[in-house]
């Protein structure tokens, strides 16, 4: 067996069914064993970062990892972005690079370059992998390929990428050898693995469970936060039926959409500097803070030292350090617990018991008052499509399993805030790394695994970036829904140029540089067919055609560019005071209502 | 002052006119400096990388360097592979991005990120960067800034980086100390510079040419190669008045091609694995190789043991490793001059005086013989546009100073072997990284410096890989004539998958998973004119209305799937002998009709 007909093998053993991968010199042999190989796929992308950006949305839905071939130089380093994407979601991809043959490197030679398109890919990617290494004999592929899996799986996890010189891939291995490394895989036992050496380190846990029983039970105003550490659907339900057992109403981050429906009353949705006015209000105002799976960073707490000033923390983190750092940053983590969010909803529920009811009936009706009051669809009046109604219009067709993609800019807030939810749905976007153009290739990575249709949600900035991949869309008739808000600029930046800089739009807007695009043209050069839609009447009478989504289409909205996104958190301000702010004094009253209760 | 004010200044002191951009929130500031200065513009991008490929192609025929302004995490990275073009390239080249804020940095913090977008660009870029650096205070970037300028330009030239916090940019700075430092910038100065501790490592200098002169005069067989370390088309110029003044045939790498007219008798063209056979075999024919300014990469020499076989070789190098690198690689380089390519040239300029011919009569008559015979146009037969024909009837057409600006692929051997050369033209590539997808962003670089027009020669793959910059070029009006080579697939790769794995064109071809794109289109979508030609006769009758070049317009040859780039150097072979061989015996001979004259 080829060396490359190995890692073909393997990569199907542990679940992968499609491999994102851009040909090259280099990556030959690695492409032609897939392609040889029955019940996994090659999935050609016309470009490395796309390749990359779809295998990590790929695993976002996925049981599996992500998985791209990349040739030497250029195609390895076209993957960086979107490595960085699963880096920082801690999504787990495995992207093996072909380099140049072992004879032909640079290695002792002290030059830039030996080899043809020779690049040390392994030192550039360490800073956003989990580990990165070169293929430096041919054997040493039966460890280090299972090492490197068992890294992006296990604990908290992430990125790995293996250099594979290009000589190697086609040496010819011990078929014994190989087939016992093959046999020895146990696909399920190995994706559900948990490093468990990262819960022994806190031996206090026990004794950390009674604290927060007795907190649980005795603060008045608890609110429980659910974040991406919630990784599989399993974890999400069991997160969602705790919470609703002893009656614990919960806000959560982003990638956590979907997990329930808009009408569950303890669903509170999400939080943060783009969010709602009254779900930042209902936190703020919280005497007890349970956080399942999230790091809280910056877009959540807003400004540290004011986030949540009457409240205890209690946080829940597969990662210590991003428990520990609060010490550097001076903000008090009242309880720690260094565990996996699954085992800590699973240990938390033995030590509550069944018969415990955690609601308080004040802080419910407190939460439901403030929402009412505070939650709403901003004023809007500009002519051309409002794209609050059109978010609202749209993800009122959106399926109970619908995928939504979202690209970054004005339509990631837009979409993630308003959209209505349902329980089922998926809304993937690169949430830390939030490169513009993530969404195009996404969309082609998740629907390989043909779970029904995908939206993809971008605004015409981000949708430049990857616009290539409409061709693959289109070769693989995708049942893709393409919506393009488009603002005619950057209109996130023009937002901060706003508030910084007078409104001096330098290469934010058409009239600094940035071409107008008619992307509904652009969908029909690469045989897609488009629409393009002008006000939300229009929207409102071709909604019906548009679902169920069957085959690619591209619906661009026409948005005007004096478009801002509201509300949101300005620097400096507390989570409270969304801009534009309704009334300080009222939220401060407001605030004050519960004051005496805890 | 602002700093970002202060760096805006620096750039256009040191005669940068454009900084090649795309917006986001960690760069707003820089970006704005350079929109409120005279004399200094922002060229809004669409997307980082055609950013860094633009500013790589920009700084190869300006006399300043070329300059990237990107924001944190995806705009940074975005930028890699495009400095990685400029690094194995010798570029030098300025990338300044925006960080987080120095204080939501995660430096200390253990965390994989603290700051929104947060990435260590820092570490990532260094192995493809001759320096990179964060901003540690702000008064720093008083000779910080300076500091990276020199390395980037002094010696062997390459890329820098400077990673500037967010909150940094805003600093009010020190007029005074600002004035100061802005003052002592000599422009003129600073550009020519040149590292003279290179020089003085080797002693021996002085003997070394009395040796070169030696063997100039008594050697019977000389070959001049003239390479990229010629950077200047002052350096260029003066290499071949030297040659000419002398007698000496020559050769040049591809990047050189333009700094003669194909019908100078001593000017042979290119050399190496895509080439031509007759000079190859003149090449190998030779006893006596002087190269200048050439790193005899593997593309020049091929099979490294093959190289040369009957010549002794010396070398002209900056960098000293390039040449020391023989050893280690087992052939013998006979003597060393560590200079830059123009300093020798003067140097040996005087050693050889003004009243010597080094030519010699039968060699010459050789080369002439073997030229004839063996350097000739493929048969080729194949329906469609034949693209050997295409390009001499294009090139006919191109200017006394066109730049031609080629993507990798087929279109590079195709352009770069059998365009006709005329003295002052100028073909921009990414000779080294050689991504697919760098010339449609290199077009839109060089034709901001209003030096004429631009032909952009690319391949199907590689226009999909930037194809949003054709948005760039629609937006600015730019004289730019897009040649697209639509071969339907990855021809190269076809060829290579031909000999390698029986031809089974996996995610290469549009049978295995590769969209088949109609180019013409695209660009219409774009706004920008577009023909479709599908025969050369086609061709020939279109062409006259091609040129002059005033506006954006793009020509797409439609291409058989089945072309294959003819001739090349196959895995193994020596140099003399390209694929399709046409008669081993025969050349062997020919290449023995000079044996006993060395």
């Amino acid at each position: 067996m080829k060396l490359s007909d190995f890692i073909a093998n393997y990569l199907k053993r542990i679940g992968v069914q499609h491999v994102f991968v851009v040909q090259g010199g280099a990556v030959l042999h690695l492409i032609d064993s897939v392609d040889k190989l029955k019940g996994i796929n090659n999935v050609p992308m016309q470009h490395e970062q796309a390749a990359a950006m779809a295998a990590d949305a790929y695993a976002k839905v996925s049981p599996s990892i992500g998985c791209t071939f990349a040739t030497s130089g250029p195609g390895a380093t076209n993957l960086i972005t979107g490595i960085a994407c699963s880096y920082f979601d801690s999504i787990p991809t495995l992207h093996i690079t072909g380099n140049v043959s072992s004879f032909r490197q640079s290695d002792s030679l002290n030059v830039r370059q030996y080899g043809f398109q020779e690049t040390n890919i392994v030192e550039m990617v360490k800073p956003i992998c989990k580990h990165a290494e070169r293929l430096c004999s041919p054997e040493d592929i039966f460890w280090l390929l299972p090492k490197l899996f068992k890294i992006a799986i296990e604990g908290r996890k992430g990125p790995v990428l293996l250099d594979v010189p290009d000589d190697f891939q086609r040496v010819v291995l011990d078929n014994i050898k190989c087939k016992e490394v093959l046999n020895q895989i146990k696909p399920k036992a190995i994706l559900n693995c948990r490093d468990y050496t990262y819960f022994k380190s806190n031996l206090c846990h026990s004794n950390a469970f009674e604290w927060l029983v007795d907190k649980l039970r005795n603060k008045k105003k608890c609110i429980v936060i659910l974040g991406a550490g919630l990784k599989s659907r399993q974890a999400q339900a069991q997160a969602v039926a705790f919470c609703q057992k002893y009656g614990l109403a919960y806000l959560s981050t982003w990638p956590l959409k979907g997990i329930s429906d808009s009408d569950d009353h303890l669903n509170l949705g999400t939080f943060g500097t783009h969010s709602l006015r009254g779900n930042n209000i209902v936190l703020q105002s919280s005497d007890f803070i349970l956080s399942i799976g999230c790091r809280l960073d910056s877009r959540a707490t807003g400004k540290l030292d004011l986030f949540a000033p009457n409240a205890s923390v209690c946080m829940v983190d597969i990662d210590y350090f991003e428990m520990e750092k609060f010490k550097k940053l001076n903000f008090s983590i009242d309880k720690c617990f260094h565990l996996d969010a699954e085992s800590f909803i699973t240990m938390l529920g033995e030590h509550l018991g069944d018969n415990i009811d955690l609601r308080n009936q004040e802080w419910s009706e407190y939460i439901d008052y403030v929402r009412r009051k505070y939650n709403f669809l901003p004023d809007y009046n500009i002519e051309m499509v409002n794209p609050y109604k059109a978010v609202e219009v749209l993800s009122d067709y959106f399926s109970n399993e619908q995928m939504i993609v979202v690209d970054t800019g004005t339509c990631l807030p837009l979409t993630l805030v308003y959209a209505k939810e349902k329980r089922g749905q998926k809304y993937i976007s690169s949430y830390n790394n939030t490169p513009m153009g993530y969404a195009l290739p996404a969309a082609v990575g998740v629907a390989q695994l043909q779970l029904g249709s995908v939206v993809c949600m971008c605004g015409d900035g981000g949708m430049q970036m990857n616009i290539q991949e409409l061709a693959t869309i289109s070769k693989q008739q995708l049942p893709i829904l393409i919506v393009v808000f488009n603002n005619h600029g950057h209109s996130m930046i023009m937002q901060t140029q706003d508030d910084w800089l007078d409104s001096n739009y330098s290469a934010s807007s058409n009239e600094s540089g940035l071409p107008d695009i008619q992307f509904s043209e652009i969908a029909s050069a690469y045989k897609i067919e488009s629409l393009h839609v002008r006000s939300i009447v229009e929207l409102v009478s071709l909604a019906p055609s548009i679902f169920p989504i069957t085959k690619p289409l591209l619906v661009e909205f026409d948005i005007s560019s004096k478009f801002r996104c509201e509300p949101i958190i300005k620097y400096g301000e507390p989570l409270e005071f969304m801009s534009p702010i309704v009334n300080r004094d009222e939220i401060n009253k407001d605030m004050n209502l519960l004051k005496g209760t805890s």
